[in-house]
C-alpha cells in the first residue's frame, strides 16, 4: 500500500504529466480521494498544473470546504471533484480539463466513441453535459455543489463526460489509470475527428471490444506509460506493480 | 501600483510569452500605454519578439514619433498601437500578431465567435478589417495613422479585430489580460475551424454567457496563466494580485 | 558485418528514434531477427520504447518463448514479430506501432497509397487487417501465434499492414530501413488525408514509380536520416555504409 | 560585402534554420552561387541539413561536377541547383525541400496563391512540375541536367515551383531571402488548405498586393527573422544591414 506522502507525490506528478502531455494548459486540475477518509479529497491550491508542488496540495470536505487552508486559495471549480466522490464511492481520482480535442465534440453534440484499443477506457459512448440546460446563462464554471451534482449525474456510472463549451471530466478507481484515460480521451477525439472527415462509415470498437479492452487494461500496462510520462515531466518514477 | 521599470520588464516578458506560446513568430508586436502619460506608449524597436530586451523598449507619441530613438529603428506598423490608444482611452495595452489560426477567418469572412469559456474575452463576434476597401492595393502593412485609425474604427468598442490577409489586433485594459485574450483568440480559431468542419450546428457561447465569463475573468485567473507562461518563457514571475 | 553487440545497440537506438520521431508513444515495439540464429528474435522487455536500455533486450523463439527471461516481463503482443519472421525468411526486422496517422485509415477502410517518393517503401497499396473477422470480439491485442499468423497472412509479401482500431506492422530486410519505412508510413498517412480532403483526384505514385523509388532507396540514403535521428534521440551514430 | 568564408558560414546556418523551422527533415538541401565565380555553386555533401558543418560545403560546376570532392559524396539531386543557376543569372541561392504542406498541393494540382502579406514572396501563383510528363516512370529524383533544366523551365521567372509527389524548389537573389520564402511557402500551404476547407470564396492577395509586398520586403525585415531563427538554431547571428 502506498502511504499518504507517496500518494501526494503521485498527485503532484499527475499534475506535471497532464501538463507535459497537453491535457491541461494553465487551467484544469486533478484530485484524489483521501486514502484514509473517504469523505475528503486532496487537490492543489489554485495554480497552473505544471507549477504545482507538494506544499500546494490542500484537503477538502466533499462539499468543497478546505480543512486547513493556511491562506491558500482553492480552485473555484473544486465542486466537480467533490460531487463525483459523493455520488460514486468507486471513484478515487478525478480530472477536470479543457484539452483541445474534446471541445469540438462538446459543442457539436457529435458522440465520441472509442476508435482504437488504447482509448477503450473512455467508455462505449461519452455523454455531454450542457450547463445551460439547467442553469441558463452562467460563466460556464462549476461553482457550486448543485452544478457539480448535475454534472455527476450526466457522468452516471461512466468514466468520462464532456462539458459543452468548457471541457471534460474524467474519473477512475486509481490516479494513474485516470490520467491514462484523460490522455487517451484526447487522442480519441483527434483521431475520431480525422476519421469522420474521411468517411461516414467509421468502424468504432464494438461494445464487446470496448469491454474486453477495459477489462484487460492492467496496472502493468498503465505503469509502462506512467514511467515514460514521469521521465518526460522530469519527475521520479515510483513503481507500484 | 507597479513602477515604470516593472511595467517595462512585464512588457519584455509579454514579448517572450507571445513568442513561446506561438502567438507571434519573428513578426508581431505588443505595447503598453505609458503609465504616467496617456499620450505616450511603449513598444520595442523593430525586433523579433522572442529576442526583445529591456533596452529595446522605446517611447512613442500617439502619432508614432519616437521620443528619444537613440538610433533604434521602430516597427513600420506602430500606428496600429497609437491609433488604438488615441481612440480608446480605456485601452492600456495592444497586440498585433499573425498567429496561424486567425488568418483563415480573415480571408474567408467566416465570423469568429467564442466556442469555450476561456475564449469569451475575444468578444461575442470578432469583426474583420479589410485594408483594401479603403486603401486599395497596398503592401498590407499599417504604415500611417490614417490606416491605423481606420482599423481602430473596425475594432470599435471591442477587444479584437481580424485583419484580412494579415493578422489580428487585440487590446485590453491591462497588459497581462491582453496577452491572455491573444492566446485564447488563437485557440478559439483552431477549435472553431474543427467544430465547423464537423457540424453546421455549432453551439457557440450565448451572448449572456460571453458577458458573464468576461465579467468573472479575474486578475487571479490571468495570473495563474501568467506565472505558468513566465516559467515556459524563462522569465521571472512578478505577482501583482 | 555488424556484431551482435552492435546490433543490440542499434535496436536500442531504434526504440529511441521511433519514440522521438512520434512513431510510438509509450506503447509499440521493434525487433530484429537474431543475426546468428534465424529461429530467434530480439525484442525489449515490456517497456516504453523511449526508456529501453541494452539490458532490456530479450531473446525469443519464433513462438514467443523467452530463451532466458531473467525475471523480465515480455510484451503481450510479441507474437506479431515471431509470426512475421516465421512466414517471411526475408524479414530481418519488425515494428509494431500505433502512430496517429495510420489509425483513421484502418478504421475507415480507406486505402493508403504512396503520395511522395520518400513514402514509396510502404508499398503500392497498404492492406488492412481486421482482427474481428476471424477472432470476433477481442481486446484487440495480438496475444497468440494464431493471431500473429493471421496478421502475417494479410501482410503477405509486402512491408506494411494496417491493423483496424489498433495500429500497423512494418517489416524489412534491415533494421534501419524498417524504421525508415515506419517513419514515412506515418508521414504518408498525414499527407494523404490532407490531399484527399482537398480533391477527389489525388495523383498517387504510379506502380512503376513506387517500384523505382523502392529500388533506388539505398542504405546511404537511409543512413543520412539515421545519423540525423540518432542525434535527435541523443544516441551515438554508427556508420555502416 | 560579405567574404566567402562568411557566406559559407551563412550557408551552414541556412541548413540548420531550414531544419529547425521544419522546412527540411533529413532530406532537402540549400545552395548559393559562388560569389566570385558565377559558373560555380556551393552545396553541402550528402548529409542531413541539421548536421551540416563548414567542412561539408563543396564547390560544383553548374553541370554538377565537384571541383575538389576530397572523398565527399554529393547529393544525387544537385542538378536542381545547377540548372536554376544556369538559366537564371539573377538567382544567387536555391533550396530544394519536401516540407509537408506543399505535397498535397503538388499531387492535387490545386494552385497555391498567397493568403497573407508575409507569403507574398512566393509569387502570385505557384506552378507545379510533374516529372512524369516528360520522363515517364522514374524514381522521382532529379538526377540529371536534363531533368533539372525541365524543372527550371517550369520555375520560369518565378521564385517557387512545386514538384508533384516530391516537394518544391525555391530560388532568390540572396540566401536569407530565399530561406524566408521557403519558410513562408510552407506556412501559406497550411493556411490555404485550412481556408479552402472553410469556404469556396477565399480572398487571396490581389496581384497588386502581391507585387507591392514583394517590393517592400526589405533585408531589414528578413534580418529580423534571420536573427530569431539563428538563435533558435543555436547559430551566431551576423548582421548584414
Amino acid at each position: 500500500m502506498s502511504t499518504l506522502a507517496e500518494l501526494i507525490e503521485d498527485l503532484v506528478t499527475a499534475n506535471r504529466i497532464l501538463a507535459t502531455q497537453g491535457i491541461v494548459d494553465s487551467f484544469g486540475h486533478v484530485s484524489i480521494r483521501h486514502p484514509d477518509n473517504p469523505k475528503r479529497y486532496l487537490l492543489s491550491r489554485s495554480r497552473a498544473p505544471e507549477r504545482v508542488e507538494t506544499g500546494d496540495i490542500m484537503e477538502f470536505t466533499l462539499e468543497g470546504d478546505p480543512v486547513d487552508a493556511k491562506g491558500r486559495k482553492p480552485y473555484l471549480e473544486r465542486f466537480i471533484h467533490g460531487a463525483a466522490y459523493e455520488m460514486r464511492p468507486d471513484v478515487m481520482s478525478c480530472i477536470h480539463n479543457h484539452s483541445p480535442g474534446v471541445i469540438p465534440f462538446g459543442i457539436t453534440g457529435r458522440k465520441m466513441k472509442p476508435v482504437m484499443h488504447m482509448c477503450a477506457t473512455i467508455g462505449h459512448e461519452v455523454p455531454i453535459w450542457d450547463q445551460h440546460k439547467k442553469f441558463g446563462d452562467t460563466d460556464l464554471l462549476v461553482t457550486s455543489m448543485a452544478m457539480g451534482r448535475d454534472l455527476a449525474k450526466t457522468l452516471g456510472k461512466g468514466r468520462t463526460s464532456l462539458m459543452r463549451g468548457h471541457g471534460a471530466v474524467v474519473v477512475g478507481a486509481e490516479l494513474r489509470a485516470t490520467v491514462y484515460t484523460a490522455v487517451y480521451l484526447e487522442l480519441n477525439a483527434k483521431l475520431q475527428m480525422q476519421a469522420e472527415s474521411m468517411s461516414k462509415k467509421v468502424k468504432f470498437l464494438t461494445k464487446g471490444e470496448t469491454q474486453k479492452v477495459a477489462a484487460t487494461t492492467s496496472m502493468a500496462n498503465i505503469n509502462r506509460a506512467w514511467e515514460n510520462w514521469c521521465r518526460k515531466a522530469d519527475r521520479p518514477f515510483r513503481d507500484i506493480q
